[in-house]
């Protein structure tokens, strides 16, 4: 934890905020912090900050928080078909550390139905993945995730009204350009839509609907890489791409 | 496995191999071929191929090889301080199949010394896990594994024979600039070094001997992520980019 994430809900009016369990062991025995000791605090979905231990009670910690900016909202949105469980496992705290906003979890050809099944759904199970992923990157937006057994219906129920106008891209083993070749498609700030698909790959017929509903495919280089480490290098690049994206922008319009 | 990795050593004059243990195993349970069926096949540090399954003789299958190409040989390095030997162990397979040929683990003054007495630095241990990478991905060439427990040794004696001619980068989150703001800079087909440093980061004294030795620095966005994380997203945008400089050289030189 290199922040200590905080909710809303749990401040008073003066910003102040006990904490214990988890998050009190950690300033306890890793921080090993005393009164008066001051501490990084993020508010989900809120600003960073920091905060100044105020009162040890047993196990409970009094921790007031002066907090600064609200860090960004990622502008990048995973569509990713559902992984096995053991491997979402590993990918949550990953995902949310590297910033997304939003996640769907999609049924796909080559998923096996049971995995929607797994514990690894539901929200009391990967909330707390989440918030750990957050607190070691400094991210505050808590990704929202949606979960569509049915490759259909993510089309035809959420992605008109969302998702049309992303510039969307879908990752695609076959594909030779890499993101680094594709540079020159990527000249506005809009919002990003990555699609990533199962360890089989997507069948033919969901690449023609990626491609029907304008999605650009974008190669990995030579290789056929596990999904999760397709995901994270990936999510790497385009976040890398993203944040630069700005900058380019500016320059151009200077020069 | 999507390719089945064979060793030289086990190849006959007429390019036939015994296969047992868990190569047989996944012929027989996860791809069901039977004598005739045509599989792919790995060379290590060779040439990827065709396999023919010739016979099946108790849980023993003979499977005759016919060689294509040799797959090219990765130009990246990676310079990774040491980290935790959980974490190690869920990265080889991935570095492995991202494609890498040399990987020192490197001691520094925030790594812990217990970490090199784990069993996963042992090749027995860390080689079966180079391998699924490898029969994951396509990719044939063993990443070569150097273990230096010692951060000054490696610049006083591996570095100076081998890595002052290469490109070299040390992340570092305090870096604004990402591989994508500094796509011009990499105009060239040298080799590359890639150092990324332990969870609580490199320190002053280690920073500077890196800029002494040539290293530019590279970020990685606003953000503070998990050492694996880091490790997979840097490999996943150094190759991409590398991939493509050959790319971009000719068409310079065309245009």
């Amino acid at each position: 934890m290199n922040w200590i994430m905080v909710d809303k809900a749990e401040l008073d009016d003066a910003q102040e905020v006990w904490l214990s369990g988890v998050r009190a062991e950690h300033i306890y025995s890793v921080l090993r912090l005393s009164v008066g000791d001051q501490l990084r605090v993020t508010c989900v979905n809120g600003p960073r900050g920091e905060g100044t231990i105020r009162e040890w009670r047993e196990d409970r910690v009094r921790v007031a928080c002066a907090w600064g900016e609200v860090p960004l909202r990622p502008s990048l949105n995973l569509l990713l078909a559902m992984p096995r469980p053991k491997v979402l496992r590993r990918l949550w705290a990953q995902i949310a550390a590297l910033g997304v906003d939003h996640i769907h979890l999609l049924g796909a050809d080559r998923v096996e139905r049971y995995y929607f099944d797994s514990h690894i759904v539901q929200p009391d199970v990967y909330k707390p993945l989440l918030l750990e992923g957050l607190a070691q990157s400094g991210g505050s937006w808590m990704p929202n995730v949606k979960v569509h057994p049915r490759f259909d219906s993510f089309f035809k129920e959420v992605f008109p009204t969302v998702y049309s106008d992303h510039l969307k891209w879908v990752a695609d083993p076959r594909e030779k350009a890499t993101f680094i070749d594709q540079l020159s498609e990527i000249n506005d700030e809009r919002e990003w839509l990555l699609a990533v698909g199962p360890e089989g790959g997507w069948s033919t017929s969901e690449l023609e609907l990626f491609t029907d509903h304008g999605f650009l495919s974008v190669g990995l280089g030579s290789r056929i890489l596990r999904s999760d480490t397709t995901t994270i290098s990936l999510i790497g690049m385009a976040r890398s791409i993203v944040e630069s994206t700005r900058l380019w922008r500016k320059e151009d319009e200077n020069g």
